[in-house]
Formats: C-alpha cells, sequence, structure tokens
C-alpha cells in the first residue's frame, strides 16, 4: 500500500501526523513547532526550538549569494513563477555551500560515535587526525572549516557556539570540530578557522538530528531570504544590470 | 551598481538589513521575525506573526500531494541532493495549486480597491457580481472556491477565519470573498464554499502584504513539508510502489 | 485509467508512440526525429527538420547569459548534481527570456486567425494596428522586438528568415511581425527591429506547431548550450571569480 | 576576468566557440552538431553523430517514469511554466535513476584504467572481480545492472551493442562491463544482465567522453520526452486522476 505516516484526508478533515489540521494545528502549532511535527512526528523542546530558529536565521540570507544571483536572474526571466525562482536558488544547495552542512553533520557523526561525550583533548585531536588521514586516503574532503571573505573567522561561529553553550549543546561535537580545526591549523601552520557550516553541523550531531535535516533546515531557511530576494528585485531590480556587469568583464563582449 | 538593500559583508561581519547577523539576529530573531526582517526591512507585529504561523503550518503539509509524489520519485532518482528533490515538489506551486493564493490575493486586491472596509452587504455582492462577470469575458480563472476533495466545505477555512476574527484580520476581504461564493453558487444553484486559498488570499490581502508574499510563504511553508517526505522516503519508501501502482494501472504495462 | 499514449514497458519491450525502440527506434530514428514522435507521434518532413534543427542551435547558447549564470553558480555549490545545474539554468525560460517564444507564438496565431496567407501589405498593417492597441489596453506585453544588445538589429534574424523562405515557411505570420516591427517603429518614430524570440514565434506560427513547443524546444535547445558551461565550470571554473566581482560593485561588501 | 571560451556578443554579432551563430551555425549545424561544438569545441565524427544520437532517443521517454509523473503533475500545478515542469521531471537524473549513467562510466574508465584494448577474458573478470570487492568495502553501489521490469534482459541492451559494434565502440569498456555482470551473476547463483545505464556507459567510456557528458545526454535527451509528456498533459490529462489513484491506495484517504 502506498501509504505515507505525514498524513491523509477525508471529505471532512485533513490528519497531519494524527492531529487534525483545522482544529488542532492551525493558531496551536507555530512553524517551528510544524517542522517538528511533519519531521520527526513530535513537538520540539523550549531549547530544541531555540537552535532551529537559529540555523534558520543564520542560513536565510547573507546579501548577494550565489543563491540570491540564481533566483534573481531567474525572476527576471519568468516573474510569472516564482517558485521557480527560489528553486533556483536552492538547487546550489549541495555538497560546497549550504547543503554541506549535511556532510559536515555526518563527518561529525562518524567520527564521534567511538567517543565518549566525556573524551579528553588528547582524546579528540587523536580522533580528528584520524579522521584527517581517512579523507585525505580516500579523497573526501574536510568540511566546516575556513571562509573566502571571512578570512580571520566567521563571525557566526561564536553566535552558535554561546547558543550551545547556553542550551546544552556545547559538548562532544562541538569540541571535535574544534579539533579537526586545531590539528590542521598546525599541520599547514596557519589558522583554519570553523565557519557556520561548521558550528552548524555540530549543533545538528549535538541536538542528534539526521544530517540530512540540517541540509532541509538550510533549505528551508534559504527559502526565507530568496523571497526577499524576488520582492526587491521586483520592486528594486539589479538583474540586467548584474548581468551586464558580468558581460563587461570580458572585452570580447562589446555592449552598446 | 548592483546592490541589494538586504545585506553586505566584510571579513569580520554580516549586515542583513542593517542588523549584525552574529551579534543582533542569531539566537534574538525567531525565523517568522527573519522572514519579516529580511523581505519587508521590519518585524512583526505580534498578531502578525501569529497569522504569518498560521499560513505556513496550513500550507506546509497534507500528506500525499502532488508536490509530495513529485519530490519523493525525484529523491528515489537522486537521494545525494534532497535540495533538488525540495525543489521539484515546490516547482507545482503555481496559478493552479498552492501558488494560486498570490492570484487569489491579487483578485481580491483588484476588486476591493474600490470599497471601503464598512462596505454594506449589497454593495459587496455587487461587486462580487462585477468581478464575475469581467473575469468571464477576459477567460480569467476566479480563484478561491471548491475543493475536489473537501466537497462540503474546506475544513481549514473555519479555522483561518476564526484566528483572522481574533486578531483583527477579518474584514473587507473576507467579506468579498464571502460575497464571491454566495454570487457565484446562487448563479450555478449549489453551494461553492472557499477553500483554504481563499482565506489565505484573504488574510494577506487584510493584512496589506503583497500578492507575490502570499506564494512565497507557501513556498516556504511546503518546503517544510517536503522535508518531512524525504525524511520518510528515505527510511520508509514507497516512490517505486508508487509508481508501479501507477504503470499497472494501464493493462498494457505488463510487470514481471 | 491512467494511461499515456506515449509510451508503456512489458517485461520484454518498451513501446513508445506505437515503436518498439528497441529494434524501430535505437540506430534507426535521430534525435530530431525523436522529438517529433514523443510529441507529435509522426515523424518531420525535411523541411521540418531543417527548422527544427535551426531552433535547437539558435537556442543553445550564446556565452554568458542569465542562465548559464545560474548553471555555472549551482554547479559550482552542488557539483555533484549536473541535473540541479542545468535545471536551475532552465528556470528562466520564461515570459522575459527564451520562453518567451511561447508568449510571441500565441500573439502572433491570435492575430493571424482572421487573415489569410494572402492578406495585402495593408491589411497586416491594420492587423498589426489592431494588436498593438489591445495589448496596450489590456497591460499585456508586445513580444519579439528589440534586443537590449543588438541595437540595431539582432543578427540571428535574417538568418532565420532566410531559411523560412528557403524552406517554404516564410508567409503570413513573419510578414505580422514585420508589420508589428514596422507600425510600433513609426509610433515611436525609431526602429524597433524584430529579435530572434520574434523570428522563432513566426517560424513556429507558420509550421502551424502549437506554442508551447516553441518553448519545449527552446528548454531542449538551451540544455546543450547549459551542458557545455558545466563542463567548463568544471575545468575553468568562474563562479566565484563572477560572485565576487559582483560582490564587489557594491563597496558596503569588503572582500579580503 | 570572467571569461568562458564558449561564447560572447557584440552589437553585431553571436559568437558560439569561434563560429558566428547567424553565419556559420544556423542552417548549417544540427542540434547533435551543436552538442558538440559548444560542449567540445569540435564537430562529431560520422560514426559520434550516430551513438550520441542513440544515446538520445534511448534516454528520450520509456512512457510514465517517475520523470515524467514529476513533469505532470508540476505542469497540472502550474501550466503557465512549462520550464519548471520539465525541470521538475529532470531533477531525479541523479545517481538512481538516469543520471547513473554517469556513476556507471565512471566505474569503467575507473576499472579500466589499467587494462588495454586487448585484455583477455581471464584478465577482464580479474578486473572485475577487483571493482566488485572494491565498491562492497567502500560500500559504493555497482552501476548498469538489472532493471525492475526487463527481469530476463534490458531489451535496449542489445540494440546499443550492436549499434557500438557496427561503429567501433565495442570494446573494454563493454566487455568489462559484461565482465562485471558475469562474475557477479555467478557470485549470486542468478542471471543480473546489463541494462540501459550499462550500456550507455560502455558507449560514453569507449568514445573517450567526460562521464559528466553522460549525465548531460540523458537529460538533454529525457527533456524531449518531458516536452511530449507536457503537451498530452495538456490535451489529454492525467495528472488529477494519477493522485486520486494515488490516494485511494491508501484507506484512509477518503475521497468523495
Amino acid at each position: 500500500m502506498v501509504k505515507s505516516e505525514i498524513g491523509y484526508s477525508t471529505v471532512d478533515a485533513i490528519t497531519v501526523r494524527g492531529l487534525n489540521l483545522s482544529t488542532e494545528i492551525i493558531g496551536k502549532l507555530d512553524f517551528v513547532d510544524m517542522i517538528f511535527h511533519t519531521t520527526l512526528a513530535r513537538l520540539p523542546t523550549a531549547r530544541e526550538k531555540v537552535m532551529v530558529n537559529a540555523l534558520l536565521v543564520t542560513t536565510a540570507d547573507h546579501g548577494i549569494t550565489p543563491s540570491a544571483i540564481a533566483t534573481r536572474l531567474t525572476y527576471a526571466g519568468a516573474p510569472e513563477a516564482l517558485q521557480g525562482a527560489v528553486a533556483a536558488g536552492l538547487l546550489g544547495a549541495g555538497s560546497v555551500f549550504l547543503g554541506t552542512m549535511q556532510n559536515a553533520a555526518e563527518m561529525l557523526l562518524e567520527a564521534g560515535r567511538e567517543l565518549s561525550e566525556d573524551a579528553g583533548d588528547e582524546q579528540l585531536r587523536e580522533a580528528a587526525r584520524a579522521l584527517i588521514q581517512r579523507h585525505k586516503q580516500e579523497r573526501r574532503a574536510i568540511y566546516g572549516l575556513g571562509h573566502p571573505v571571512h578570512v580571520h573567522g566567521d563571525p557566526r561561529v561564536a553566535a552558535l557556539r554561546e547558543l550551545s553553550q547556553a542550551h546544552g549543546y556545547y559538548g562532544l561535537h562541538w569540541r571535535l570540530m574544534e579539533a579537526i580545526a586545531e590539528v590542521l591549523a598546525s599541520e599547514r601552520g596557519k589558522p583554519l578557522p570553523i565557519n557556520a557550516v561548521g558550528g552548524i553541523a555540530a549543533i545538528i550531531a549535538a541536538m542528534g538530528l539526521d544530517p540530512l535535516i540540517a541540509r532541509g533546515l538550510s533549505v528551508i531557511g534559504r527559502s526565507a531570504g530568496l523571497l526577499a530576494h524576488v520582492m526587491e528585485e521586483k520592486t528594486a531590480p539589479i538583474a540586467r544590470e548584474l548581468w551586464e556587469l558580468v558581460l563587461r568583464d570580458d572585452p570580447r563582449n562589446v555592449l552598446p
């Protein structure tokens, strides 16, 4: 039988995870409750809610990103289809930008599997060294470190760490991420600070969530930022100017 | 200059709409605040927040929808790219499913332009009749009415109306939507109840939001439901069975 | 019954539009034959094949377009999902860029409905004037004219017209498109030449194809160009540099 | 400098890979020529053209596939945006369906790297055994074998093999694919025939093309089939019936 535990409909009611959408959800659950309710079949605790809100706002927007550019250029071509413009921006949330939170969380969970919460610093450095070596051998990337713009350290990390400490999510996975940064920096002889991806991955791992949810939350969060870019593109468009700027950078393109 | 008012970055800070993402947003704003902050450059009032949460949870999920099917089949083909699976599900949010909130809100705003908040019932019916005639002449759809499953009335509408009444958003646009339903039902000689799209459109219009935001919120809301379907498809897959069910419906397809 | 005339499968064979894929299609039909076979349930004539090849190569690529930028930025974020990068580039094929061939063909078919193939020049100008007035009244765009770069005339139009003349597709719809350009230019007091979209729309209309096929062919054609951009982005990436170029245009962004 | 070798524009001309689009491409190159020209910066030989046409028609369509379903449901929701419907169908071309040609070609190229064209049968079986063991150890899938419907063998494989033999592309990579099938079948004690993905991967490897091009061609080919499904959905819609069929399979959904 093709059956989803998420929900079903009758002539008179819509049921989502056992609750009546009209009488038990609308006006009673907020959106973060609903993310938990649909995805995990339970409501979040207060501190889970704080953390998920933090992840969503962290990924929502930071100005002209590759996803914002893709969305704006797509909206300029097809303004009748906002959903396509947002989708275009989301499609880059892969293993290099944004979606990479999933890959980083998988990395931390894998490396942390045999460590206990009270692992000592040297034990963590050991695990970090093993992970780095294994990833090098298998030519897999190490996620969550460095940033092309924030070269002295990603400013979001302090905020995410502080919040994790305040709400009981600063533990093994954060410390492991820090150990990886430390070992790699000492190998390379220059600092390689944790970035927002690394911080978010540590939080997801500490919360015991599936790494796929990390990518999922980044997609939900970013969809809000992309809506903002569509709205701005509608009233104060920059897509054509942006395109022209890129064309003019190659002198073979001769514009009027 | 290619410049967005939404945000910019320096080596040390990310600024979103004038606030420092790390010190003034993370841990301070929740996700609905952030939707307002990025899109409208202001925070929501308490009652706006209630309503936007209601719109997001209303659109998030109701089981096996066309968008959930598209997402699940896409995830089954490309499980390494959750973002593509979610995007596939969002792409149907157009003028017929889901995205139609935008079209319905545009319809209500256009028809309500020359009416005041205290318009009488007969005046509203007059406006409804004019709208229906104009749409028929121009072969444009009338949005927000009827439902293929909820034939006696969409159960979400009562909840949305009640919430609108409780928070001061039950006014001209809701009453106009009701007048359209009434006039059309009397023309056709059978009831044609308002659906969730009509209710949401009335709320968006009453809140003074751009109709494009209606479609945008439905895209954000639905992305949460689609994440839930991806998570379920990962652990309890139904995509292949669903596909087989469809194939078997045509006896020319002969499966092993 | 959920049944498509396009095809079905048994344990031993795949049938597409009545032909056995393995024994009657692979190695026997080429790709343009297959576009006709799947979409129109017949093979193309020789001259139809020439024209469809021309439309596909015309839309395939012209360097750094908005769709190429969207594809390259998406590939940079998710190199494991080429399909997402190509999809991102295609999503902008709407009513303003690329997909606008559909809108232009619809416009020509509507305006040409009451004209015969041997309509005189003055009759065409008359129809053009009526169309322009109607579109202005209904605030609908007029498609197929002008180009932001090719301000003296779109160089592709001469090639498309010549090919149409050589193969018997230069008739009412091309002449109507030319009449629209002429009338509008005289109204504005400056030339407003036909662009590739206008030429392609005239060809689609002359071939008697559904305007939706115009947009469809532009999507197929462009997918080839976007594959080329992905392949180049893989070996000679420009996405990050492009992003940086855009960021640096706003001095509030301070990069290292 | 942000520069693509693929093309550039001036006020008077569009240049694609060194050729003038208007005078040297339109009407002179056909679409498969153009795929080679944009992607590989050269024209195909006659036998390359035969093979690429075969790959494109093989992937174009086989009735109600997951991608066709995704496209049709998306079109039903947003008929104003054909490009979104086609994109939704393409997004599933990942590591499990369709796009898997890339993964299979990578597998064959990797395994074939140290073998010469005249490797003996036992040497090929040896390489196949090593590959199977390595993939098992690293928990990587083995691609190109078996089919849920064509359980006695994928009917397209014979056609693809024959064409490869006729045009000089039946060699090391086909034989390696066959050896893998043979070794795995003998391990499992039941036949595990090569599928179309395996055949196409062998062709791509034999042609010396980048595996990414395999996925790219499947995306181009499938876009034609998806256009056909959109056209049929427009005139003979099945999306709602399909949705209802799926809903009715779970008796908790009670439809009117």
